[in-house]
């Protein structure tokens, strides 16, 4: 593929390769090959995943069991860790003799799933602060005991701290994400094993705590991860025609809610307002109406990139205004 | 098919069948036969079409070509309207001789587009207040005769009252539905044709100025237009397992927002609150903690249909917990 963005059908989901790999660079630096765990649920794809394993960093993180089966059907079977509590272990049982698969797991009952699926290890899943997955540090020690006694390998632990991800703060946040690994610490004492897994892209600067962090957002960014000053650019986009322009004072164009995660709210346009999103419309307030005309192609800036990625078929790889390369988002649905 | 929701892979997106039978037969005894044109955008199955069809509504409306693309592909060829503007028309033109296709244009380059595309009858979209596409009244006589000129057929108007269809008090709605088709029947004085095509499944009720109403919500409804009080139910709901439950007060559902459309907000839970949506979760305060086990299915409501469907792969139909069919959501994507 050698053709000029003009050519895509839109919407279009857009990765700007220059920026991505400048985000690639940064995290590298920061958290090289183990240290990260490249979490597939920001970005849906193994072509994306195998530039990363190729990075050095040959371990992913998934969010449910169609990613983890996606990753083994690509070959990215070195270390694939489920950081979710699933009943649905049958499917990943059945690739354990092709991939080493860990999954998380925070009662007797996802435990009893784990075995009764052939799934092989677990970490212990432990709730620091978000109210979501995860138990707490004096059930830990039981459900790990349990898990040995069943046959299981019990690499460690895991704890999402989701709730201080935007905390904009630094030090502030590196405070509150200290207290909330000393729970997964604690943890980690009773429990062992050698992971002690947490962290997302919003606290992969402060979060030193971890063996390994969880991140995927960084690749790619948005809008609401772009306030916290973190050294990652916005690299993905949605490109969309403007099919209409009205002397009122509005233009639309044909990416609308369909398009984009609209759970942190509208996209973002650098030419003036995003007024709101209907299907497959965004209507726009541009700074200067006079520039825009039936046939241009607008670019929007998605305000969260992980549901966004999932409502495409692929992403078209850019620079400039080339198309270099396409990614199928074949991680989707479950 | 004909096993029970019990086995389904979760998130599942599931359709209560008799639910949108009483949906059909109520907008049935509303607007019959070529009196309602079904917004397939709503629910983006060919399957569920078909149903449609069969029930007197051979005219369909659709709002992006590749919705247009599927309906051919599944021989729903007799009146395609896609009710929005684009650029992208050669596909359209492509099937011109296997289905008729009729499209929206609101400016000199769209009706430029149409005939270059190979397209033989447009409507000439009017904006009647929704800050979107449609032109001025003004302007609708001379892209009518641009288009004849041309040698398109001119099948009359639309005009899509968008900004109305959450007007909760009727005869208010009334009253600013009748303002605004005002406006369409004096473009559709000055253009011809025999359509007057608009509204939608919040002013289906009211108004009575358009030859043909575009709705298909009404089929499977949402929480938001649940609120209007329509002779519509709720057949839609997203079914998810129970994964985790935390003594402290919540529980936590493998559906998250990547499995419903967020624009209007969270979905709704009948049995306690919904806490807020991650990415493949979803953290409920239950009305009865004690209630609730892992493994446990639970049933949630989605705010917005058409979002919603556009994220799943297919619809599981069911009646009470029995699965009676599976209807793909064949016509995703662009």
């Amino acid at each position: 593929v050698t053709d000029s963005t003009s050519t895509l059908t839109t919407p279009a989901l857009v990765v700007d390769r220059p920026t991505f790999d400048r985000n690639r660079a940064a995290m590298d630096a920061m958290l090289p090959g183990r240290r990260l765990r490249p979490h597939v649920k920001a970005f849906k794809s193994t072509a994306m995943a195998s530039v990363l394993r190729d990075d050095g960093h040959p371990a992913f993180c998934a969010a449910t069991p169609r990613e983890i089966e996606g990753l083994v059907a690509a070959g990215l079977v070195e270390d694939l860790l489920l950081a979710n509590e699933t009943l649905d272990t049958e499917r990943l049982g059945a690739l354990s003799d092709r991939a080493l698969i860990t999954v998380a797991v925070d009662s007797d009952t996802t435990l009893d799933a784990a075995v009764r699926g052939g799934v092989r290890s677990v970490l212990i899943d432990i709730d620091v602060g978000l109210p979501r997955c995860g138990c707490d540090v004096d059930v830990a020690g039981r459900l790990a005991d349990r898990a040995r006694r069943a046959g299981l390998e019990v690499r460690g632990v895991m704890g999402y701290e989701g709730h201080l991800m935007m905390v904009h703060d630094r030090s502030q946040q590196r405070e509150r994400v200290e207290a909330a690994m000393a729970i997964l610490k604690r943890a980690h004492d009773i429990v062992g094993g050698d992971i002690v897994s947490g962290g997302g892209t919003g606290t992969s600067r402060v979060n030193t705590w971890c063996t390994e962090i969880q991140a995927g957002s960084y690749t790619l960014m948005d809008t609401q991860y772009d306030e916290l000053g973190l050294p990652f650019d916005k690299a993905l986009s949605v490109l969309a025609t403007v099919i209409s322009v009205n002397t009122k004072g509005w233009i639309v164009a044909d990416a609308g809610l369909k398009a984009f995660g609209m759970d942190h709210g509208n996209p973002s346009w650098d030419h003036g307002d995003v007024l709101f999103c209907s299907d497959e419309h965004v209507t726009l307030s541009p700074f200067e109406l006079a520039d825009w005309a039936v046939g241009d192609r607008v670019r929007l800036w998605p305000a969260h990139v992980d549901p966004t990625v999932a409502l495409h078929e692929r992403m078209w790889v850019v620079d400039g205004e080339t198309v270099i390369d396409q990614w199928p988002v074949d991680l989707r649905n479950w």
